[in-house]
Parts: C-alpha cells; sequence; structure tokens
C-alpha cells in the first residue's frame, strides 16, 4: 500500500435523479503527510449510508471526494494518542487514504468485533438506531413499534431494540427475502413487502392491529402515508430518513393535520451528528446484546474503492441487503 | 326567563362542506329539572369555537343539541356546591337552559371580567394558547412566533403571550382590518393578509427574516405549508388547529419529511381538553395580565341562540372577528 499512490472518487457531477457513474471520477494521488495533530490512516472499510445522498447534492463538493466514515489503521501519526497500526474510526471520505485530525480520530477494539462492524452495528448505523428510539421514540414496552426501510442497516437494529425494549415490532421491505429475514432471524412480530403489497395501509393495519405508537419513519412517500394513517392515539413519529424521497423533488404538500390533534401525535425529525457524543456508551451497550445474540447484523462488503459509486447506487434501487461498506483490501 | 320554555338548537343533519341552516332545527322544551347532584344553569352566553366542527360530522350526536361551553347563573341546584344565583362555567350544549352534574361546574368571579371572557380569554380559549406554547411550544425569549389565523380567539391571545414572554411575534389574517389590529393593537412585530397575499411563503419570510422557531398553527392547508418552508433549526410546530380543512376532504399526502431531519423539526398536536385542570392557573396569571394591559380581546356577541348556526358559519368563512359567544338575553 505504501508503495503505491492512494485512490480517490471525486464528485465531478452533482446527480439529478438516480445516481449513475458518470457523476464521479476516479484518480490517483500521492499518499497525504501529517502536520502536528493530524493522523493519516490507511483505510480497510468505507461505509456507504443512504445520508450521503444529499451531500452529492451540494455544489460545495464538486471536485471533491465525499466524505464518508472509515475504519482502519493509522499509517503516521503525529498526534501523541495515536500510533502507526492502531485501529481506528474518523469521518474520513471515499478514498483509500485519508488525512485526519487526530482529535477527530477514535480507537476501535477489533477484539469485541470485526472491525467493518463499527462502520455499522457498533458505529453511527447503531447509534443512529439507538439515539433516535431512545431520545425521540420513548420506547415503552408492550407498545408496538413500527419500522420501515426494516431490513436496512438502521431500521434491523432499531427493530432489534424495541424487541429487546419489549415491545411489538413490525415492518415492511421490499423484497420477501428480507422479508423473511425480519421474521424469521430477527424475531419481528410481522413484517410484510410494500413493493408487492396491493394496499400499504391495509398492510400496515394487518401487522399492526393495535395500530402505532412509534413509527421509526426510514423511507417517507407513500409507505410513510400509510403508516401515518395507523398511527395511535399519542403516537410518536421519528423521522430518521425519507430514502424514497431523496432522488426526486419532493412533494411539497401538507399532511392532514388535523389527525396530529385528534391523535396527539408527535413527529420529530433528528439526525446522529447530534448524539456523536453517546457512541461509547451505545458501543458498550450494543457489545452486550451482539454477545448475547440479542442484536443481529448483516453487512453487503464490495471489495475496491472504485466500485463505491455502482454499490452506493444499489442503496437506492432497493437492491442492497444489510449494512454496505467498501473493503480496500 | 322560567315563565317559559327553554330553547335548543338540535342537529338533524351532518353538513357536507359549508355549513347551512338546514342541518339544525330550533325546538323549545320545558326547562329540565336537577336530580341529586346536579344544577340546571341559565345560560347567558354559549361559546362557538372551530373545535365544534368535528362534532358535527359525528352521526352520534344527530337528534342532540351540540355541547358547548357556557356561562351561565344557577336556577336551581342539587349539588351542595352551587346556589341559586351563582355564577358558573360548564359544558353544556346549544341550548337556553343546560342540566349538568355539579361536579362538572365551576364557579367563576365577574368581579374580575365580564362573563362572557371565561368562555374566551378567561377561559378555555385562552387556556388553549396558553397550554399549547407552555407544554408544546418550548417559549424562548427572542426566539420568533408565527401565529396563523392570528386574529382568531385563540391565535390572538398566542401571539400576546408570545410578546409577554419576549418572543418576536408575527401572524397571518384573513382581512386587512384584523391585520392592522395585530399590528397596531396587539403589538405584533409584522403581520400580512393571506388572503391577499400574491406568494404566502414570500409574506411569512418578510414577516420572520430569520426563520421561524415555534410556530402555533391554526389554520392548516397552503397557508402550513408557507410557514413550513420557513422553520428554522430546532423549530417547533404545535398543531392547535386545522380550520382550512374542515369543510373539505383532508389531503391525504404527505410533508416533505427530509425537512424534519434537515432542521430537526418536531410537529405536536394537541387538544386543550388534556389540559383542563390548568384551567385556575391560567386564569390567575391571565387576571393579572388583563389588568396590568398586557392582554387585550376583541368579542363578536350574537344575540339569541336562534342565530347560533349562522354565527357558527361565520367562523369557516372568515368573515367573524374576534372571540365569538352567543348571548342569550
Amino acid at each position: 500500500m505504501s508503495s503505491r499512490d492512494a485512490r480517490q472518487i471525486k464528485l465531478t457531477k452533482r446527480p439529478k435523479g438516480p445516481i449513475s457513474a458518470d457523476s464521479f471520477e476516479l484518480i490517483s494521488r500521492p499518499a497525504p503527510e501529517a502536520s502536528t495533530g493530524q493522523v493519516v490512516i490507511r483505510n480497510h472499510y468505507l461505509s456507504l449510508d443512504p445520508y450521503m445522498r444529499s451531500a452529492l447534492n451540494n455544489a460545495d463538493n464538486l471536485g471533491k471526494p465525499i466524505e464518508g466514515r472509515v475504519v482502519g489503521q493509522i499509517m503516521a501519526s503525529r498526534h501523541p494518542g495515536f500510533r502507526e497500526g492502531d485501529w481506528v474510526f474518523a469521518m474520513g471520505r471515499w478514498e483509500e487514504i485519508s488525512l485526519v485530525e487526530g482529535a477527530a480520530a477514535r480507537h476501535v477494539d477489533i477484539n469485541i468485533a470485526p472491525a467493518s462492524a463499527y462502520l455499522g452495528v457498533l458505529g453511527f448505523t447503531g447509534l443512529t438506531a439507538w439515539s433516535g428510539l431512545r431520545h425521540y421514540g420513548g420506547l415503552r414496552e408492550g407498545e408496538t413499534l413500527f419500522v420501515s426501510a426494516a431490513s436496512g442497516a438502521v431500521g434491523s437494529i432499531a427493530g432489534q431494540i424495541g424487541k429487546i425494549g419489549g415491545m411489538r415490532v413490525a415492518g415492511c421491505a421490499g423484497t420477501d427475502a428480507k422479508v423473511a429475514w425480519l421474521t424469521e432471524e430477527l424475531g419481528f412480530d410481522a413484517a410484510f413487502n410494500h413493493r408487492t403489497a396491493s394496499d400499504i395501509t391495509e398492510s400496515v393495519a394487518r401487522a399492526c392491529p393495535e395500530g402505532i405508537d412509534i413509527d421509526y419513519e426510514n423511507v417517507g412517500g407513500e409507505v410513510f402515508d400509510a403508516v401515518f394513517r395507523n398511527m395511535r392515539l399519542g403516537g410518536r413519529i421519528v423521522v430518521c430518513g425519507a430514502i424514497s424521497q431523496y432522488e426526486r423533488e419532493p412533494s411539497p404538500c401538507v399532511p392532514n393535520i388535523a389527525d396530529f390533534i385528534g391523535k396527539r401525535l408527535t413527529m420529530r425529525g433528528f439526525s446522529v451528528r447530534d448524539h456523536a457524543a453517546e457512541i461509547n456508551d451505545y458501543i458498550d451497550e450494543a457489545a452486550g446484546w451482539l454477545r448475547d445474540g440479542k442484536l443481529k447484523y448483516r453487512e453487503t462488503i464490495v471489495a475496491g474503492i472504485e466500485n463505491a459509486p455502482a454499490a452506493f447506487a444499489r442503496l437506492f434501487s432497493g437492491d442492497n441487503f444489510g449494512k454496505l461498506v467498501i473493503h480496500m483490501p
């Protein structure tokens, strides 16, 4: 690695609608050098997540590699907290080698879980599920949690945290294989395929016969509309994502806000960025769940930074299954 | 009064769309008699409020007078807490004489304010404004409050409570006279006429140049849509009403929920019914504001129970100005 240049994927064009390869360029550059306080990381894994879609729309990012969370080993350190070979997590970029401030990097313990897990089940993916339910969901034993995109990286953890908390958990996903994974492997009480459902509102009602107390929302659009109609008195809608809306002009219209009054609904959008300081608390708790077999996860690992754009596009087409990471061997 | 029968307005037909007289019937009946624990109230005032519109849609109410809050004097009491002549507030009906459980009636002090005020500024109208901001708004000095239907009975109090709390307050109303009242009499920092605005989103932006921290929502529809686009990071949408939606089939579509994430928005529907126990706390505080001239109000008093349907219809056409009460002389 150190003998060759390091590769990056640069954003060259803001994609309109579905992502295609012509918005990106693969380039090579000499490995960067650390100034005082900085570290150079040889990235082993790069996290690809739906939230990144909005960064592609930002003109400020043209000509640069998009930001992305990475796990890797320190190649060079000018920060007293890190030594060559240390395994770390950091906000890097779509690149094989990242230069970051040491203060913004964090050690990870690969004896607890494989390094890639620190981008998913023990990373911000898991923290997203956990902090959303914890701070905005008001998780209560015996209530019903609905998760859209429930087989997704965040959704699958949110659902399992609901089960650990004693909730009835239902969800939807876009293939029968994903639905089977939810009910057969993850312990969801009910799940359905929203792509083949003839009436999504009816399918949600069947999956949640007593209505929904918490909607952990990842999808938006018609799936959210169907979920909204099934909310119960006092229901909480935790808005984590709206993946169905990211590749098109979102509708400017408004919900049936009278339902908010009648059902005393609360809808709250949040970002895991506001909860970054809680990552170690989350890892402590989730590591225990992993050890006890209460928390399962699935990864799709794609080799080679050059394949990041095509892999990323699969997040929006519904073809990806499990937490998506790029491996840089 | 005691020498003649008492009149009632019964609901005979569920109105579709705008309210017309043929949904109601005026009848006379002998004054009711109290059983143990009950009181008979000779109603002086009946409150007419937008929330009642949904009661007209409820088939269970056909053939009965609609529920409504009243202020009047005890005619007969079989409850130890009340004597003939006492001034009381109660949930009565659209009628001249109401029979209610004494436990559900409450004395009012007409030395503090005129009796009609206990249906408005010192009643559930005021409590609606106060409890919504207090429990769901997170009112903070220096922030911006936007109130739709700001000249309405609830909106005008919400705006003034915002000013008392040190907020910048803006709002919209449906006539130039109402707009002038907001800025010239009530101390709103900005207001506009949403019926004549060429671009409501632009008008909201001009009225709230730094964006909106709290939206006290009474209207829904395109006004809410415009307000939503002007919400600020961390904004709270307190859904009190959606008057524009009550007389038509509400739209089943969903909001741009991605904005909830980016701006960390909270949207919460509530009903004053959940806060009935706070009425005395509210009256204590609001009576002080009235005395100090910090809280102003305007009433439209229509004489005669027989005029209740036509007066009620004016709430939805925008022709009413101020808190609407029926006076039964």
